[in-house]
């Protein structure tokens, strides 16, 4: 079973004022996912299932940039926040249909399941969250489809779960066989390759001794970048479970991922 | 505690081939219910809370009619039901999130819980269903809104489950003081009171006993029609939990039933 991110900076204009979706690779990503599910010979990690997650990009970002969700407020500010959080569930799910409507069209039985609707945190970390009926798609031949969302905390009452959270959660309890990250960087470098000639590239992240010393490179967002996405991934690889971030505005790099090919990236595994 | 339903044929332009909402309705209902929400007096029922239920109308029929969800099939078609389900399923969640949008922007702290991503049925009936979450957001102060839906069935495979069954189930569970339905029509008719003059209105209904002689009347859809929902909210009644079944139409119906004020229609109760 493969699970596959597909960041927020990928399928819309991230830097947006208003929500913009990236109607160009959000068609070719999903014909690449058509071309793997359907592929002559499928590759053995996908016969059992795929599951999509991704973010919010220009849909989730301004709206809790504007009521500063995520950030710890004041009782006195609860309802204004709680308008808040139903901004950024809507704005969120409306991308998620857009994105099951290109699933869907290219023969692809998505399936919406909003994190909001089955997932209450701890202090920000998932904690009580019912995963049957997500097995239970994924079973019968469904492919879910996730995203960073809103949920209700019971301890800060509000608090934003990333894609990569997620990931993390429903890897360990699904017995993923692999996760593939589709971000808009071709892996992890030893400082930002957008803005520095001299970044290096990193193929392999075993410990959280290799990601040390690093800055933070691109997607510097409220859900915490690349750092952030490798420390969740590390997690994961001590379970045996290995992941490999690709450059998703590559053609074909998803489809070569998720049939098991060699693709340029930052693989994390344990060995 | 109050759940109001609002019928798809309110929401949208029922009839329509594509799917259209009913912006004036949709607008004017928002209104109605702030008016209830936060008015100065607000009535007891609605001190614990609200949830809504809305009807999938223009959005939810015509894909499940062009793909027959809801009607047996033979398993070599499950993949061609599969991508049905999905269809189905993206399209009324984006009137969710339309109607969703309208309630946020009228100040209502409106939160989606798509029955897709937490029910399961038996037969085309509910059976696994965690309500945990969904009774936390009314305690935390939002407004979950849910709506007939298609979901994995353990029997048949694909289920259609209409608003009215998710009401009767979650009205048992949070202990639901009332129930109003806003329909296209003022409560029970003897007949068919829009093709015929001699029907005669009746305002209350008390067991199965009252409604066996009707024919079908108005809204004769997958969903069951009215003769449907009376039987839905009859089994609520045996619980102690009254409904009325009123006009969506007329302006200021909602707003008086949300208030605990007189509005003509069928009241259905055990006494």
């Amino acid at each position: 079973m493969i699970i596959l991110k597909i960041g927020g900076s990928i399928l819309t204009e991230k830097d947006s004022a208003e929500p913009k979706v990236d109607y160009k690779n959000l068609n070719r990503i999903a014909e690449e996912i058509r071309q793997s599910l359907y592929a002559e010979e499928i590759s053995n990690d996908l016969i059992d299932g795929l599951v999509i997650v991704h973010g919010a990009g220009s849909f989730g970002h301004p709206p809790a940039k504007k009521y500063k969700i995520g950030e710890p407020f004041d009782m006195k500010d609860y309802f204004s926040k709680k308008i808040g959080f139903s901004e950024v569930q809507n704005e969120v799910k409306k991308l998620n249909s857009i994105i099951c409507e290109a699933l869907i069209d290219y023969g692809i039985p998505a399936i919406a399941m909003p994190p909001s609707s089955f997932i209450t945190s701890h202090n920000k970390r998932i904690y009580d969250c019912n995963l049957e009926l997500l097995k239970t798609y994924i079973e019968e031949g469904f492919v879910p489809v996730l995203f960073g969302d809103v949920v209700i905390d019971d301890e800060v009452k509000i608090a934003v779960i990333s894609g990569d959270q997620i990931i993390q959660y429903i890897a360990k309890f699904l017995k993923s066989d692999r996760i593939v990250l589709g971000t808009d960087v071709d892996g992890v470098y030893t400082k930002n390759p957008k803005t520095h000639d001299d970044a290096v590239h990193i193929d392999k992240v075993s410990s959280i001794e290799d990601i040390k010393f690093l800055e933070s490179t691109t997607n510097v967002d409220v859900t915490g970048g690349m750092v952030g996405k490798v420390k969740e991934l590390l997690d994961l690889a001590e379970y045996g479970i290995s992941s490999e971030i690709i450059d998703a505005n590559e053609i074909g790099a998803i489809s070569k991922a998720l049939q098991g090919e060699e693709v340029r990236g930052t693989k994390i595994s344990k060995d």
